[in-house]
């Protein structure tokens, strides 16, 4: 084993180790040598070299997001630190344990004009779950500078600050799943070593498991069993949080309606998987009134993160349910603005308290069915009438993914196109809807295909993969990954939204056209590459796309710019 | 004209025209179509477009660094905001006026689940020159939910509100030359329109003309003219900074060494442009305290921005001067933790207040110029002797750069190179010193090349070129503009540094090595491509490389990554 000489490095690496944290993300950099001498010299830890911070933070959150436990990214002091904070706003909002560390200057070199020295502590303040600041060690480095800025402190008094920190900082990572930072200033020398470290950490209380305690439940038992029209809406949420027979229990009882996204990962043939097939032709109805107020639930259960579908947030939102519950153990967001009930429970816990053992009379789910199957219906209609588009090409996409495949979905269109179609159950489907940004959706599905048992398959748009180009510029990459472009030349949500029009500045500013294809930088970083331009090619490469390769594969689908939106946009019309 | 119909962006765009602020980089989103829509629809904005936040931060940097007024960056709400925070560090410590203006959701929507939501209010705190957060009109969008949040505030009083903040904002921009802040909060529907604006905007005093006032003039000439060793050193520094008769003057008084940078844009044959070259032989030398102390300055001036030269500080640091006077207009680092004086002046009108008429008895110059003809015989030597590598690659391209052209350089190995060699005075030199990031180069590049007079060339390594190569993703690259990328398969510098050994963790971790070439990412964004991997071939391709063109050029060059660190070293005994 070999450690940096630093005791505050060994400290960091042995609390570590201590809580079982062994996947670390490295950027180059020489501040930051001393852990990085430390982890990568230390076979408990599994490191991973990225350059660019931006993509290492989202590859440590896409890991960490599969994982369920704390993922580390270690950078040097600068700028550095700073690409990583989409990632860690994803993070922060999306539950994950990012551990940032930063290596930094000691503190008398910073604004003195020093390179690569900013000011580090707490800079990510608003959007982190802790902000460990660590002290410079002592007995490292220009000792004569380090007393006279200590104020007096004993290296004894140090050690025990940065071990309370650190100690800090996982806990809140393991236990509340927050994003948390750590800085860590050092001295020059950086490159020392020792084959043993002289520190002894503290022993760690183990975290404390999280109390799944219900309160109230006769009180919310009653509440539930009085309510005739119960709407159980589920939002980013992890496969298999529910047990089959919840799921039974819930799709057999006639008082509810489950509401599911793509990104639920909850599937029952009596559930309503896709919402604004449901919504929209109301907001076109002359019964519009009347058909949202059928719709309109006494009861609102929520669980999971956030909801895709606009137009539920703006239903419920003017139609507000008697009782809103949320059932997380850890927060519970006012969507809704009827909040009443913030249930401090796992879900299937939750429910399988809750669940009555008799049903209620109610033709809730039996009406809403109804209209369900109705669209059901026209789709496959409509399908069969329209020329090649993005909306054809989801449908035929969804259908071909092969079975247990993780599928990550990018934001911005994908994510809502995908909401259109049957996803199949065996799928395991994630998009960063924490902050719902089209940045980091290539370099968080390589990082989440890392430890999968099944091959991974990001589904992305253009736009959202040449943002994050940079997360292919690695050497991570499974031959198994496989990536799917939806190439519309440009921003094509900006089409389906009001603003559109026919002008220079509207495709100039909004849809930001553009004529790039993902060829180059498929050869670039060593993927097969497949171009497509319609139903019968789609349909050709997609039989052997997910075949066993020596190179993983970029499969570049280029749909019609100007003719996407109205497909769309008269899908509704027509299921209407 | 056409104006969105939503007061506060009708007055920040009445305002950034009433301050003569033009050139607004864009990115692409639906919360920031209010602002979209008022500047690309009148005439008096110049609008571009860039979808990667990152690049867009350093493009609209470049353009201000050059132009030397606010450019303004405009995006939507959620992450697409935090990735421009490298950039706003860079300008934030080379005191440029980046004007960053951040569509955000209504208060009342924030941390409630909605997506693209995050917390936007002061989120670049600690390196912003001012936050301006601007309150969302009342006569706007959902008049219940804005009345029910104003907490009883008219919309007369929002409205002074965001007047004031907005004016304070763009004065601090433009007086502090900081960058800035205005996050402003729109309610749906946002695509509103109208001809005319209902708003009047206060009339902005004229900002204050910075006092170059030089206080105790006196007393400074004193110092000056009893001191008989004067270094003045010159950090990253605008061209003509100093008149030609105040060089003159330095240049041929025997008390004075000026020491220079590439970055410092200064010039004469009596001056020091390389540092390195003359303190590195001293650390070797075994009259190294002898020589220490003869070029120890009695008298330490400084002006210009951050110092490339780690030799040149930590020299100073040890053998600090008894007097050091930063001359800014704005502000002094300590740099050399012996700042006696901060000159809020010009340094041109510093310098023609203290020159003195007669000149001072020293041998302080002649000396160290004797110095310095033996090094640059001896590196012409030593360049007949060395093989191709990073070192001869140097020599060869600061040769052939034509006259005028700007120069913008990366940061890492290629910045230090450049210090090695002579740049020739017509250039301008120009690099993001202020966090010396590796990231952000590209951009900043395009950005500075937009309105440019004379081409621009970017030198850079490969991993600051990938690193950043997202920013070649935009429609404004002039044909005239050149890439040279010095390849060495990784970063270069880590087997400068101490901690280099053989190992894969080394190659990995430190030196992050790679197999990547620019000829795809060439091909991807229209340039002509060259890549030389000998000095007979990078002769030849240089001798057209500048040459006018139809699109812009990359010329790779590959050095061999396990020489060149040798080579630099060598160097330096060679001169010794």
């Amino acid at each position: 084993m070999t450690y940096s000489d630093i005791p505050s490095a060994q400290t960091l690496v042995l609390y570590f180790e201590s809580k079982g944290i062994k996947n670390i993300v490295i950027s180059p950099g020489s501040r930051n040598a001393p852990l990085t001498l430390s982890f990568t010299k230390n076979p408990f830890f599994k490191c991973f070299s990225i350059v660019d911070e931006r993509c290492a933070g989202f590859f440590a959150l896409g890991m960490a997001q599969q994982l369920r436990e704390p993922v580390a990214v270690v950078c040097t002091s600068g700028s550095a630190l700073l690409n990583y904070y989409p990632a860690i706003a994803e993070a922060f909002y999306s539950d994950i344990p990012l551990i940032v560390v930063s290596a930094d200057r000691p503190g008398y070199k910073i604004d003195i004009g020093d390179g690569q020295t900013i000011r580090q502590e707490n800079v990510f303040k608003e959007h982190i779950g802790y902000e460990a600041n660590l002290k410079q060690d002592l007995n490292h480095g220009n000792e004569s500078v380090s007393v006279f800025l200590d104020g007096g402190q004993t290296q004894k008094a140090i050690q025990e600050y940065n071990d309370k920190e650190i100690s800090l900082a996982l806990q809140i990572a393991i236990e509340d799943q927050s994003p948390v930072h750590i800085n860590i200033p050092f001295e020059e020398p950086l490159y020392g070593r020792t084959k043993t470290t002289g520190v002894k950490i503290q022993e760690l209380p183990n975290s404390t498991a999280v109390e799944s305690g219900i309160e109230n439940l006769d009180a919310l038992r009653g509440t539930w069993n009085s309510s005739v029209r119960k709407m159980i809406l589920i939002g980013v949420n992890y496969p298999n949080t529910l047990t089959k027979e919840i799921l039974e229990a819930l799709a057999n009882d006639n008082s509810v309606l489950v509401f599911t996204e793509t990104t639920s990962n909850v599937h029952h043939p009596n559930f309503f998987p896709s919402i604004d097939s449901i919504i929209a032709p109301i907001e076109k109805s002359d019964k519009r009134e009347e058909l949202f107020n059928a719709l309109r639930p006494d009861m609102l259960i929520t669980f999971g993160g956030l909801i895709v579908s606009k137009k539920i947030k703006a239903f419920l939102r003017t139609y507000q349910p008697k009782t809103h519950w949320h059932i997380d153990t850890k927060k519970a967001y006012d969507t809704f603005f009827s909040l009443s009930h913030h249930i401090k429970a796992r879900p299937s816990d939750f429910f399988e308290a809750i669940l009555p053992k008799n049903k209620q009379h109610s033709d809730y789910n039996t009406f809403w069915s109804g209209v369900r199957e109705k669209y059901e219906e026209k789709r496959i209609n409509y399908l069969s009438q329209i020329g090649f588009s993005d909306f054809t090409v989801f449908n035929q996409i969804q259908q071909c993914i092969p079975k247990g495949y993780q599928v990550q979905l990018a934001n911005s269109s994908t994510v809502r196109y995908t909401q259109l179609f049957p996803m199949d159950a065996s799928l395991n489907v994630f998009c960063n809807r924490g902050t719902s940004g089209i940045d980091g959706s290539v370099s968080t599905a390589v990082g989440a295909s890392i430890y999968n048992e099944e091959p991974t398959l990001l589904i992305t748009g253009d736009l959202s993969f040449f943002y994050d180009s940079n997360g292919l510029w690695n050497t991570y990459i499974r031959p198994d990954f496989r990536i799917i472009i939806i190439n519309n030349s440009g921003g094509g949500i900006f089409r389906i939204l009001p603003g559109k029009e026919e002008t220079q500045e509207f495709s100039t500013f909004f849809e930001t056209t553009h004529h790039l294809t993902a060829e180059q930088l498929s050869k670039m970083y060593g993927f097969e590459y497949n171009q497509v331009n319609s139903e019968e090619q789609l349909q050709d490469v997609l039989a052997n796309f997910y075949s066993v390769s020596a190179h993983p594969k970029i499969l570049e689908i280029n749909t019609p710019r100007l003719e996407n939106n109205n497909v769309l946009l008269s899908y509704f019309d027509f299921i209407s």
